[in-house]
Protein backbone atom coordinates (compact mmCIF):
# COMPACT_ATOMS: atom_id res chain seq x y z
CA UNK A 1 0.00 0.00 0.00
CA UNK A 2 1.12 3.32 -0.49
CA UNK A 3 0.58 6.03 1.81
CA UNK A 4 0.81 8.69 -0.35
CA UNK A 5 -1.51 7.43 -3.42
CA UNK A 6 -4.02 9.37 -1.53
CA UNK A 7 -5.13 11.94 1.03
CA UNK A 8 -8.58 11.18 3.08
CA UNK A 9 -11.05 14.29 2.64
CA UNK A 10 -11.84 15.99 5.83
CA UNK A 11 -15.43 16.94 6.23
CA UNK A 12 -16.86 18.39 9.45
CA UNK A 13 -20.45 19.25 8.53
CA UNK A 14 -23.11 17.97 6.97
CA UNK A 15 -23.54 20.18 4.22
CA UNK A 16 -19.88 19.21 3.57
CA UNK A 17 -20.29 15.67 4.18
CA UNK A 18 -23.51 15.75 1.76
CA UNK A 19 -21.69 17.61 -1.03
CA UNK A 20 -19.12 14.90 -0.97
CA UNK A 21 -21.82 12.09 -1.17
CA UNK A 22 -24.37 13.47 -3.66
CA UNK A 23 -21.65 13.86 -6.13
CA UNK A 24 -20.58 10.27 -5.72
CA UNK A 25 -24.04 9.10 -5.88
CA UNK A 26 -24.48 11.04 -9.10
CA UNK A 27 -21.87 9.88 -10.77
CA UNK A 28 -22.88 6.08 -9.62
CA UNK A 29 -20.46 5.02 -7.37
CA UNK A 30 -21.05 2.65 -4.32
CA UNK A 31 -20.83 4.55 -1.14
CA UNK A 32 -19.52 2.42 1.58
CA UNK A 33 -19.77 3.90 5.22
CA UNK A 34 -17.54 2.89 8.15
CA UNK A 35 -18.84 4.11 12.01
CA UNK A 36 -16.03 4.58 14.48
CA UNK A 37 -15.38 6.68 17.66
CA UNK A 38 -11.93 7.38 16.32
CA UNK A 39 -8.87 6.01 17.99
CA UNK A 40 -8.37 4.17 15.15
CA UNK A 41 -6.82 0.74 15.26
CA UNK A 42 -6.20 -2.12 12.77
CA UNK A 43 -9.95 -3.63 14.08
CA UNK A 44 -11.27 0.00 12.32
CA UNK A 45 -8.67 -0.56 9.30
CA UNK A 46 -10.43 -4.01 8.48
CA UNK A 47 -13.55 -2.00 8.12
CA UNK A 48 -12.19 0.53 5.86
CA UNK A 49 -10.72 -2.13 3.85
CA UNK A 50 -13.52 -4.22 2.97
CA UNK A 51 -15.29 -0.91 2.42
CA UNK A 52 -12.43 -0.10 -0.08
CA UNK A 53 -12.68 -3.20 -2.03
CA UNK A 54 -16.58 -3.15 -2.08
CA UNK A 55 -16.80 0.89 -2.99
CA UNK A 56 -15.96 3.55 -4.70
CA UNK A 57 -16.24 5.93 -2.13
CA UNK A 58 -15.59 4.79 1.22
CA UNK A 59 -16.87 7.43 3.92
CA UNK A 60 -15.02 6.93 7.69
CA UNK A 61 -16.90 8.80 10.46
CA UNK A 62 -14.78 9.76 13.01
CA UNK A 63 -17.56 10.75 16.62
CA UNK A 64 -17.61 10.08 19.65
CA UNK A 65 -21.39 10.14 20.37
CA UNK A 66 -22.25 11.21 23.78
CA UNK A 67 -25.84 9.86 23.71
CA UNK A 68 -24.03 6.29 24.21
CA UNK A 69 -22.24 6.88 27.08
CA UNK A 70 -23.90 6.81 30.72
CA UNK A 71 -23.32 9.82 32.83
CA UNK A 72 -20.79 7.83 35.06
CA UNK A 73 -18.69 6.35 31.65
CA UNK A 74 -15.76 7.16 30.28
CA UNK A 75 -16.70 9.56 27.43
CA UNK A 76 -14.92 12.55 28.45
CA UNK A 77 -11.74 10.42 28.94
CA UNK A 78 -12.22 8.50 25.48
CA UNK A 79 -9.52 8.60 23.28
CA UNK A 80 -9.15 11.51 20.65
CA UNK A 81 -6.59 10.95 17.82
CA UNK A 82 -7.92 12.53 14.92
CA UNK A 83 -4.34 13.54 13.46
CA UNK A 84 -3.45 10.09 13.72
CA UNK A 85 -6.31 8.51 12.98
CA UNK A 86 -6.74 11.15 9.47
CA UNK A 87 -2.90 9.30 8.79
CA UNK A 88 -3.89 6.20 9.37
CA UNK A 89 -7.08 6.57 7.04
CA UNK A 90 -5.35 8.37 4.49
CA UNK A 91 -2.59 5.19 4.27
CA UNK A 92 -5.67 2.76 3.73
CA UNK A 93 -7.06 5.10 0.79
CA UNK A 94 -10.28 6.01 2.76
CA UNK A 95 -11.55 8.86 0.46
CA UNK A 96 -13.17 10.59 3.40
CA UNK A 97 -13.10 11.10 6.82
CA UNK A 98 -16.56 13.01 8.48
CA UNK A 99 -15.71 14.42 12.16
CA UNK A 100 -18.47 16.62 13.22
CA UNK A 101 -18.78 18.17 16.83
CA UNK A 102 -21.50 17.33 19.00
CA UNK A 103 -22.89 20.87 18.11
CA UNK A 104 -23.17 19.69 14.36
CA UNK A 105 -25.00 16.52 14.99
CA UNK A 106 -27.79 17.54 18.08
CA UNK A 107 -29.32 20.65 18.07
CA UNK A 108 -29.82 21.34 21.58
CA UNK A 109 -33.70 21.03 21.07
CA UNK A 110 -33.57 17.80 19.73
CA UNK A 111 -35.60 14.94 21.52
CA UNK A 112 -36.25 12.13 19.11
CA UNK A 113 -34.81 8.21 19.83
CA UNK A 114 -34.45 5.37 18.20
CA UNK A 115 -35.01 2.16 20.27
CA UNK A 116 -34.79 -1.23 18.72
CA UNK A 117 -36.38 -3.30 21.63
CA UNK A 118 -35.74 -7.15 22.31
CA UNK A 119 -32.63 -7.27 21.23
CA UNK A 120 -30.87 -4.20 22.74
CA UNK A 121 -31.56 -5.41 26.69
CA UNK A 122 -30.01 -7.50 27.73
CA UNK A 123 -25.98 -8.20 28.58
CA UNK A 124 -24.62 -4.50 27.27
CA UNK A 125 -27.74 -2.95 27.31
CA UNK A 126 -28.52 -4.07 30.96
CA UNK A 127 -25.40 -2.45 31.96
CA UNK A 128 -25.40 0.41 29.78
CA UNK A 129 -29.24 1.31 30.00
CA UNK A 130 -29.22 3.61 27.46
CA UNK A 131 -26.89 2.78 25.43
CA UNK A 132 -28.00 1.11 22.34
CA UNK A 133 -30.83 3.95 22.39
CA UNK A 134 -27.83 6.08 21.96
CA UNK A 135 -26.36 4.20 19.59
CA UNK A 136 -29.47 3.33 17.02
CA UNK A 137 -30.41 6.85 16.81
CA UNK A 138 -26.86 8.45 15.89
CA UNK A 139 -26.27 5.37 13.29
CA UNK A 140 -30.14 6.44 12.14
CA UNK A 141 -28.65 10.01 11.81
CA UNK A 142 -25.13 9.05 9.91
CA UNK A 143 -26.95 6.58 7.43
CA UNK A 144 -29.52 9.35 6.65
CA UNK A 145 -26.83 12.35 6.17
CA UNK A 146 -24.39 9.49 4.16
CA UNK A 147 -26.82 7.63 2.85
CA UNK A 148 -24.35 5.03 2.07
CA UNK A 149 -25.31 1.80 -0.17
CA UNK A 150 -23.23 -0.17 2.68
CA UNK A 151 -22.17 0.36 6.07
CA UNK A 152 -19.21 -1.67 7.75
CA UNK A 153 -19.23 -2.53 11.68
CA UNK A 154 -16.69 -4.83 14.03
CA UNK A 155 -18.33 -8.42 15.17
CA UNK A 156 -16.31 -7.41 18.96
CA UNK A 157 -19.23 -5.74 19.27
CA UNK A 158 -22.01 -8.02 17.97
CA UNK A 159 -24.74 -6.99 20.22
CA UNK A 160 -24.16 -3.55 18.44
CA UNK A 161 -24.25 -5.39 14.86
CA UNK A 162 -27.45 -6.90 15.57
CA UNK A 163 -29.20 -3.67 17.16
CA UNK A 164 -28.06 -1.92 13.67
CA UNK A 165 -29.89 -4.97 11.51
CA UNK A 166 -33.00 -4.96 13.14
CA UNK A 167 -33.34 -1.14 12.48
CA UNK A 168 -32.15 -1.54 9.29
CA UNK A 169 -34.76 -4.11 9.05
CA UNK A 170 -37.16 -2.81 10.66
CA UNK A 171 -37.45 0.84 9.48
CA UNK A 172 -36.84 -0.25 5.72
CA UNK A 173 -33.34 1.31 5.84
CA UNK A 174 -31.79 0.97 2.59
CA UNK A 175 -28.45 -0.02 3.45
CA UNK A 176 -26.30 -3.54 3.61
CA UNK A 177 -24.87 -4.07 7.04
CA UNK A 178 -21.82 -5.85 6.88
CA UNK A 179 -19.83 -7.54 9.91
CA UNK A 180 -16.64 -8.03 9.62
CA UNK A 181 -14.58 -10.56 11.81
CA UNK A 182 -12.80 -9.31 15.17
CA UNK A 183 -9.09 -8.15 14.77
CA UNK A 184 -6.90 -9.90 17.83
CA UNK A 185 -3.54 -9.19 18.94
CA UNK A 186 -1.03 -11.58 18.46
CA UNK A 187 -1.80 -13.11 21.87
CA UNK A 188 -5.86 -12.80 21.27
CA UNK A 189 -6.71 -9.57 23.08
CA UNK A 190 -9.39 -8.11 20.95
CA UNK A 191 -8.52 -5.09 19.60
CA UNK A 192 -10.17 -1.96 21.38
CA UNK A 193 -9.74 1.74 21.39
CA UNK A 194 -10.23 1.43 25.47
CA UNK A 195 -6.70 -1.11 25.13
CA UNK A 196 -4.59 1.84 25.95
CA UNK A 197 -6.09 2.68 29.30
CA UNK A 198 -4.82 -0.94 30.71
CA UNK A 199 -1.54 -0.57 32.64
CA UNK A 200 1.33 -3.19 31.04
CA UNK A 201 0.07 -5.95 34.21
CA UNK A 202 -3.53 -4.94 33.21
CA UNK A 203 -2.88 -5.69 30.03
CA UNK A 204 -1.79 -8.91 30.61
CA UNK A 205 -4.68 -9.87 32.94
CA UNK A 206 -7.03 -8.95 30.34
CA UNK A 207 -6.16 -11.98 27.58
CA UNK A 208 -8.52 -13.80 30.54
CA UNK A 209 -11.09 -12.64 28.13
CA UNK A 210 -10.43 -14.59 25.13
CA UNK A 211 -8.70 -17.33 26.96
CA UNK A 212 -12.45 -17.89 28.37
CA UNK A 213 -13.93 -17.67 24.60
CA UNK A 214 -11.40 -20.02 23.96
CA UNK A 215 -12.05 -22.38 26.79
CA UNK A 216 -16.10 -22.46 25.75
CA UNK A 217 -15.01 -22.76 22.07
CA UNK A 218 -13.08 -26.10 23.15
CA UNK A 219 -15.87 -27.39 25.04
CA UNK A 220 -18.32 -27.13 22.71
CA UNK A 221 -16.44 -28.83 20.43
CA UNK A 222 -15.74 -31.08 22.80
CA UNK A 223 -19.60 -32.25 22.51
CA UNK A 224 -20.45 -30.21 25.34
CA UNK A 225 -23.45 -28.48 24.81
CA UNK A 226 -24.89 -27.54 29.06
CA UNK A 227 -25.02 -24.22 28.48
CA UNK A 228 -24.79 -24.16 32.72
CA UNK A 229 -21.59 -26.15 33.03
CA UNK A 230 -19.28 -23.85 29.86
CA UNK A 231 -20.19 -20.97 31.74
CA UNK A 232 -18.88 -22.23 35.24
CA UNK A 233 -15.81 -23.23 33.04
CA UNK A 234 -15.64 -19.59 32.01
CA UNK A 235 -15.89 -17.83 34.81
CA UNK A 236 -13.47 -19.46 36.36
CA UNK A 237 -10.78 -18.65 33.68
CA UNK A 238 -11.86 -14.78 34.20
CA UNK A 239 -11.73 -15.63 37.94
CA UNK A 240 -7.81 -16.36 37.61
CA UNK A 241 -7.35 -12.80 37.20
CA UNK A 242 -7.49 -11.49 40.93
CA UNK A 243 -9.36 -7.50 39.91
CA UNK A 244 -11.63 -9.06 36.92
CA UNK A 245 -14.59 -7.87 38.14
CA UNK A 246 -17.81 -9.76 35.80
CA UNK A 247 -20.52 -7.75 34.48
CA UNK A 248 -21.93 -10.36 32.33
CA UNK A 249 -20.60 -14.26 31.02
CA UNK A 250 -23.03 -15.32 28.51
CA UNK A 251 -24.51 -18.11 26.07
CA UNK A 252 -27.25 -16.68 24.22
CA UNK A 253 -29.12 -16.91 20.58
CA UNK A 254 -27.12 -14.90 18.37
CA UNK A 255 -30.57 -13.65 16.72
CA UNK A 256 -32.55 -12.64 19.36
CA UNK A 257 -29.77 -12.76 22.25
CA UNK A 258 -32.08 -14.66 24.45
CA UNK A 259 -30.36 -16.65 26.99
CA UNK A 260 -29.46 -20.49 25.28
CA UNK A 261 -29.29 -23.42 28.23
CA UNK A 262 -28.22 -25.82 26.09
CA UNK A 263 -25.75 -25.53 22.67
CA UNK A 264 -28.08 -26.79 19.97
CA UNK A 265 -27.23 -24.52 17.27
CA UNK A 266 -25.06 -21.20 17.03
CA UNK A 267 -24.55 -19.88 19.93
CA UNK A 268 -22.84 -16.28 21.10
CA UNK A 269 -20.70 -16.52 23.89
CA UNK A 270 -20.17 -13.09 25.24
CA UNK A 271 -18.69 -11.53 28.26
CA UNK A 272 -17.79 -7.93 29.94
CA UNK A 273 -15.16 -7.83 32.10
CA UNK A 274 -13.61 -5.04 34.35
CA UNK A 275 -10.02 -5.18 34.66
CA UNK A 276 -8.47 -2.26 36.72
CA UNK A 277 -10.32 0.35 35.29
CA UNK A 278 -11.38 -0.46 32.11
CA UNK A 279 -14.54 -2.12 30.71
CA UNK A 280 -13.36 -5.09 28.34
CA UNK A 281 -15.88 -6.55 25.62
CA UNK A 282 -15.58 -9.70 23.85
CA UNK A 283 -17.38 -12.59 21.92
CA UNK A 284 -17.08 -15.59 19.73
CA UNK A 285 -19.85 -17.46 18.04
CA UNK A 286 -19.94 -21.43 19.12
CA UNK A 287 -21.08 -24.14 16.35
CA UNK A 288 -21.88 -27.37 18.32
CA UNK A 289 -20.66 -30.15 16.60
CA UNK A 290 -23.31 -32.26 13.73
CA UNK A 291 -24.70 -34.65 16.02
CA UNK A 292 -23.51 -38.28 15.54
CA UNK A 293 -27.14 -40.04 14.24
CA UNK B 1 -59.02 18.24 -15.12
CA UNK B 2 -59.18 14.78 -17.50
CA UNK B 3 -60.27 11.26 -15.68
CA UNK B 4 -58.84 9.24 -18.50
CA UNK B 5 -55.58 10.93 -18.86
CA UNK B 6 -53.77 9.02 -16.57
CA UNK B 7 -54.29 5.76 -14.39
CA UNK B 8 -52.33 5.49 -11.25
CA UNK B 9 -50.10 2.38 -10.93
CA UNK B 10 -51.32 0.37 -7.96
CA UNK B 11 -48.10 -1.07 -6.17
CA UNK B 12 -48.71 -3.66 -2.87
CA UNK B 13 -44.88 -4.48 -2.36
CA UNK B 14 -42.50 -2.79 -1.16
CA UNK B 15 -40.26 -3.93 -3.96
CA UNK B 16 -42.88 -2.65 -6.27
CA UNK B 17 -42.87 0.49 -5.43
CA UNK B 18 -38.95 0.45 -4.72
CA UNK B 19 -39.01 -0.60 -8.48
CA UNK B 20 -41.12 2.22 -9.24
CA UNK B 21 -39.67 5.08 -7.34
CA UNK B 22 -35.95 4.13 -8.62
CA UNK B 23 -36.44 4.23 -12.14
CA UNK B 24 -37.73 7.77 -11.42
CA UNK B 25 -34.67 8.99 -8.99
CA UNK B 26 -32.42 7.42 -12.00
CA UNK B 27 -34.08 9.64 -14.49
CA UNK B 28 -33.67 12.61 -12.46
CA UNK B 29 -37.30 13.04 -11.47
CA UNK B 30 -38.79 15.13 -8.45
CA UNK B 31 -40.52 12.67 -6.00
CA UNK B 32 -43.54 13.84 -3.54
CA UNK B 33 -45.41 11.35 -0.93
CA UNK B 34 -48.54 11.71 -0.01
CA UNK B 35 -48.73 9.74 3.21
CA UNK B 36 -52.91 8.80 4.10
CA UNK B 37 -54.75 5.52 5.40
CA UNK B 38 -56.88 5.65 2.73
CA UNK B 39 -61.04 6.96 2.19
CA UNK B 40 -59.57 10.09 0.48
CA UNK B 41 -61.18 13.42 1.03
CA UNK B 42 -60.69 16.71 -0.96
CA UNK B 43 -58.14 17.33 2.00
CA UNK B 44 -55.95 14.42 0.85
CA UNK B 45 -56.60 15.61 -3.06
CA UNK B 46 -55.49 18.91 -1.93
CA UNK B 47 -51.94 17.31 -1.17
CA UNK B 48 -52.07 15.24 -4.33
CA UNK B 49 -52.43 18.12 -6.03
CA UNK B 50 -49.65 20.19 -4.49
CA UNK B 51 -47.54 17.72 -5.16
CA UNK B 52 -48.62 17.30 -8.89
CA UNK B 53 -47.38 21.33 -8.96
CA UNK B 54 -44.16 20.23 -7.76
CA UNK B 55 -43.02 16.99 -8.56
CA UNK B 56 -42.72 14.77 -11.59
CA UNK B 57 -43.84 11.86 -9.53
CA UNK B 58 -46.44 11.46 -7.01
CA UNK B 59 -47.36 8.50 -4.92
CA UNK B 60 -49.63 8.18 -2.60
CA UNK B 61 -49.35 5.65 0.24
CA UNK B 62 -52.77 4.18 1.76
CA UNK B 63 -52.15 2.63 4.96
CA UNK B 64 -54.49 2.24 7.73
CA UNK B 65 -51.55 1.68 10.15
CA UNK B 66 -52.52 -0.58 13.02
CA UNK B 67 -49.59 0.69 15.30
CA UNK B 68 -51.47 4.56 15.33
CA UNK B 69 -54.42 2.86 16.82
CA UNK B 70 -55.20 2.60 20.63
CA UNK B 71 -56.93 -0.77 21.52
CA UNK B 72 -60.10 1.06 22.22
CA UNK B 73 -60.08 2.57 18.98
CA UNK B 74 -61.27 2.74 15.72
CA UNK B 75 -59.09 1.09 14.07
CA UNK B 76 -61.06 -2.52 12.62
CA UNK B 77 -63.96 0.24 11.72
CA UNK B 78 -61.62 2.74 9.99
CA UNK B 79 -63.15 3.20 6.78
CA UNK B 80 -61.35 0.95 3.33
CA UNK B 81 -62.47 2.77 0.01
CA UNK B 82 -59.92 1.67 -2.05
CA UNK B 83 -61.69 1.05 -4.95
CA UNK B 84 -62.85 4.38 -4.82
CA UNK B 85 -59.42 6.04 -3.38
CA UNK B 86 -57.96 4.43 -6.84
CA UNK B 87 -60.38 6.46 -8.73
CA UNK B 88 -60.11 9.81 -7.35
CA UNK B 89 -56.25 9.09 -7.38
CA UNK B 90 -56.42 8.54 -11.30
CA UNK B 91 -58.85 11.57 -11.79
CA UNK B 92 -55.70 13.84 -9.58
CA UNK B 93 -53.24 12.60 -11.57
CA UNK B 94 -51.28 10.91 -8.96
CA UNK B 95 -48.91 8.34 -10.68
CA UNK B 96 -48.57 5.68 -8.41
CA UNK B 97 -50.45 4.60 -5.46
CA UNK B 98 -48.55 2.67 -2.40
CA UNK B 99 -51.08 0.37 -0.70
CA UNK B 100 -49.59 -2.65 1.15
CA UNK B 101 -50.59 -4.93 3.53
CA UNK B 102 -50.27 -5.01 6.94
CA UNK B 103 -47.93 -7.89 7.11
CA UNK B 104 -46.13 -6.67 4.16
CA UNK B 105 -45.15 -3.17 6.34
CA UNK B 106 -44.73 -4.96 9.83
CA UNK B 107 -42.67 -8.39 10.00
CA UNK B 108 -43.89 -10.59 12.66
CA UNK B 109 -41.07 -10.11 14.96
CA UNK B 110 -40.28 -6.09 14.50
CA UNK B 111 -39.40 -4.32 17.75
CA UNK B 112 -37.80 -0.93 16.63
CA UNK B 113 -39.28 2.86 17.28
CA UNK B 114 -39.13 5.87 17.03
CA UNK B 115 -39.89 8.56 19.33
CA UNK B 116 -39.67 12.37 19.21
CA UNK B 117 -40.02 13.28 22.82
CA UNK B 118 -41.66 16.50 24.17
CA UNK B 119 -43.97 17.83 20.86
CA UNK B 120 -45.48 14.27 21.04
CA UNK B 121 -46.67 14.19 24.25
CA UNK B 122 -49.65 16.73 25.27
CA UNK B 123 -52.89 16.95 23.59
CA UNK B 124 -53.36 13.89 21.07
CA UNK B 125 -50.57 12.46 22.83
CA UNK B 126 -52.14 12.36 26.17
CA UNK B 127 -55.17 11.00 24.90
CA UNK B 128 -54.49 9.03 22.67
CA UNK B 129 -50.83 6.80 24.19
CA UNK B 130 -48.81 5.59 21.82
CA UNK B 131 -50.00 7.16 18.94
CA UNK B 132 -47.47 9.36 17.90
CA UNK B 133 -45.07 6.32 18.31
CA UNK B 134 -46.78 4.63 15.85
CA UNK B 135 -47.13 8.01 13.39
CA UNK B 136 -43.45 8.74 13.31
CA UNK B 137 -42.28 4.95 13.14
CA UNK B 138 -44.78 4.08 10.02
CA UNK B 139 -43.39 8.19 8.02
CA UNK B 140 -40.24 7.33 8.92
CA UNK B 141 -40.88 3.60 7.16
CA UNK B 142 -42.39 5.56 4.41
CA UNK B 143 -40.00 7.72 4.04
CA UNK B 144 -37.56 5.21 3.67
CA UNK B 145 -39.46 3.24 1.08
CA UNK B 146 -40.53 5.72 -1.23
CA UNK B 147 -37.36 8.18 -0.30
CA UNK B 148 -39.46 10.89 -1.94
CA UNK B 149 -38.00 14.35 -1.88
CA UNK B 150 -40.86 16.23 -0.53
CA UNK B 151 -43.83 14.74 1.54
CA UNK B 152 -47.00 16.71 2.16
CA UNK B 153 -48.92 16.40 5.10
CA UNK B 154 -52.58 17.86 6.05
CA UNK B 155 -52.67 21.08 8.66
CA UNK B 156 -56.07 19.45 10.00
CA UNK B 157 -53.29 17.26 12.30
CA UNK B 158 -51.39 20.04 13.16
CA UNK B 159 -49.39 18.20 15.70
CA UNK B 160 -48.87 15.25 13.52
CA UNK B 161 -47.05 17.53 10.66
CA UNK B 162 -44.78 18.50 13.75
CA UNK B 163 -44.04 15.43 14.91
CA UNK B 164 -43.00 14.56 11.46
CA UNK B 165 -40.91 17.64 11.56
CA UNK B 166 -39.10 17.10 14.64
CA UNK B 167 -37.96 13.65 13.44
CA UNK B 168 -36.56 14.72 9.37
CA UNK B 169 -34.41 17.19 11.65
CA UNK B 170 -33.32 15.30 14.78
CA UNK B 171 -32.70 12.23 12.36
CA UNK B 172 -31.01 14.50 9.39
CA UNK B 173 -33.76 12.66 7.16
CA UNK B 174 -33.34 14.38 3.67
CA UNK B 175 -36.99 15.04 2.78
CA UNK B 176 -39.10 18.36 2.50
CA UNK B 177 -42.01 18.29 4.55
CA UNK B 178 -45.09 20.92 3.17
CA UNK B 179 -47.87 20.99 5.20
CA UNK B 180 -51.05 22.08 3.34
CA UNK B 181 -54.08 24.04 4.70
CA UNK B 182 -57.13 22.56 6.02
CA UNK B 183 -60.00 21.64 3.48
CA UNK B 184 -63.63 22.62 5.36
CA UNK B 185 -66.79 21.71 3.95
CA UNK B 186 -69.16 24.92 2.91
CA UNK B 187 -70.59 25.15 6.59
CA UNK B 188 -67.14 25.02 8.24
CA UNK B 189 -66.49 21.17 9.49
CA UNK B 190 -62.99 20.02 8.42
CA UNK B 191 -62.81 17.25 6.19
CA UNK B 192 -61.75 14.22 7.87
CA UNK B 193 -61.94 10.46 7.05
CA UNK B 194 -64.20 10.31 10.09
CA UNK B 195 -67.06 12.43 9.45
CA UNK B 196 -68.51 9.73 7.39
CA UNK B 197 -69.14 7.75 11.12
CA UNK B 198 -71.66 11.16 11.75
CA UNK B 199 -75.33 10.89 11.30
CA UNK B 200 -76.84 13.84 9.84
CA UNK B 201 -77.75 15.29 13.67
CA UNK B 202 -74.19 14.65 14.87
CA UNK B 203 -73.13 16.00 11.53
CA UNK B 204 -74.63 19.52 12.54
CA UNK B 205 -74.16 19.67 16.15
CA UNK B 206 -70.19 18.91 14.78
CA UNK B 207 -70.42 22.23 13.41
CA UNK B 208 -69.10 23.54 17.18
CA UNK B 209 -66.08 22.75 16.76
CA UNK B 210 -65.04 25.22 13.81
CA UNK B 211 -67.65 27.55 15.39
CA UNK B 212 -65.00 27.34 18.84
CA UNK B 213 -62.31 27.71 16.70
CA UNK B 214 -64.06 30.86 15.04
CA UNK B 215 -64.75 32.28 18.12
CA UNK B 216 -61.07 31.89 19.25
CA UNK B 217 -59.76 34.02 16.25
CA UNK B 218 -62.34 36.92 16.60
CA UNK B 219 -61.58 37.14 20.22
CA UNK B 220 -57.64 37.40 19.11
CA UNK B 221 -58.50 40.01 16.50
CA UNK B 222 -60.30 41.97 18.80
CA UNK B 223 -57.17 41.87 21.11
CA UNK B 224 -58.24 39.43 23.35
CA UNK B 225 -54.68 37.78 24.77
CA UNK B 226 -55.80 36.25 28.02
CA UNK B 227 -55.70 32.59 27.01
CA UNK B 228 -57.62 31.77 30.01
CA UNK B 229 -60.70 34.25 28.73
CA UNK B 230 -60.61 32.88 25.18
CA UNK B 231 -60.35 29.09 26.27
CA UNK B 232 -63.69 29.55 28.19
CA UNK B 233 -65.28 31.33 25.77
CA UNK B 234 -64.29 28.11 23.37
CA UNK B 235 -65.87 25.42 25.64
CA UNK B 236 -68.65 26.82 25.91
CA UNK B 237 -69.61 27.44 22.09
CA UNK B 238 -68.67 23.24 22.22
CA UNK B 239 -70.89 22.86 24.97
CA UNK B 240 -74.00 24.28 23.09
CA UNK B 241 -74.02 20.83 21.27
CA UNK B 242 -75.49 18.67 24.29
CA UNK B 243 -73.95 15.56 23.90
CA UNK B 244 -70.52 16.99 23.29
CA UNK B 245 -67.49 15.35 25.01
CA UNK B 246 -64.26 17.24 25.19
CA UNK B 247 -60.91 15.46 25.13
CA UNK B 248 -59.47 18.72 25.34
CA UNK B 249 -59.55 22.84 24.18
CA UNK B 250 -56.19 24.14 24.26
CA UNK B 251 -54.08 26.86 23.29
CA UNK B 252 -50.50 26.21 22.94
CA UNK B 253 -47.02 27.28 21.23
CA UNK B 254 -47.37 25.86 17.43
CA UNK B 255 -43.46 24.54 17.53
CA UNK B 256 -42.98 23.53 20.89
CA UNK B 257 -46.89 22.77 22.17
CA UNK B 258 -46.50 23.82 25.55
CA UNK B 259 -49.47 25.94 26.78
CA UNK B 260 -49.86 29.37 26.13
CA UNK B 261 -50.78 31.56 28.69
CA UNK B 262 -51.00 34.89 26.91
CA UNK B 263 -51.41 35.33 23.25
CA UNK B 264 -48.35 36.70 22.46
CA UNK B 265 -47.66 35.68 19.33
CA UNK B 266 -48.58 32.72 16.59
CA UNK B 267 -50.95 30.62 19.15
CA UNK B 268 -52.80 27.29 18.14
CA UNK B 269 -56.15 26.64 19.30
CA UNK B 270 -56.69 23.01 18.92
CA UNK B 271 -59.40 20.88 20.23
CA UNK B 272 -60.40 17.38 20.01
CA UNK B 273 -64.39 16.72 21.07
CA UNK B 274 -66.29 13.67 20.76
CA UNK B 275 -69.85 13.83 19.02
CA UNK B 276 -71.89 10.59 18.95
CA UNK B 277 -69.27 8.03 19.62
CA UNK B 278 -67.11 10.17 16.77
CA UNK B 279 -63.81 12.04 17.83
CA UNK B 280 -63.18 14.85 16.11
CA UNK B 281 -60.06 17.07 15.64
CA UNK B 282 -59.73 20.48 14.05
CA UNK B 283 -57.52 23.63 14.44
CA UNK B 284 -56.49 27.08 13.76
CA UNK B 285 -53.61 29.06 14.60
CA UNK B 286 -54.14 32.80 15.78
CA UNK B 287 -52.39 35.64 15.28
CA UNK B 288 -52.17 38.62 17.67
CA UNK B 289 -52.91 42.24 16.98
CA UNK B 290 -49.66 44.19 16.00
CA UNK B 291 -49.09 45.83 19.15
CA UNK B 292 -50.09 49.92 18.91
CA UNK B 293 -47.08 51.59 20.13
Amino acid sequence: MNASASISKLATTIAQIRAETIAARRAGVKIGLVPTMGALHEGHLSLVRASKAECGLTVVSIFVNPTQFGPNEDFSKYPRTLDNDLKLLAACGAEVAFAPEASEMYRSDRSTTVDVGEVAEPLEGEFRPGHFRGVATVVLKLFNIVQPDVAFFGQKDFQQVQVVRRMVADLNVSVDVRACPIVREPDGLAMSSRNRYLSPAARRRALVLSRSLKRADELVRQGQCDAAVILAEMRAVIETAEDARIDYIALVDPETFRPAETIAGPTLAALAVKIENTRLIDNCLLSPRAPIL
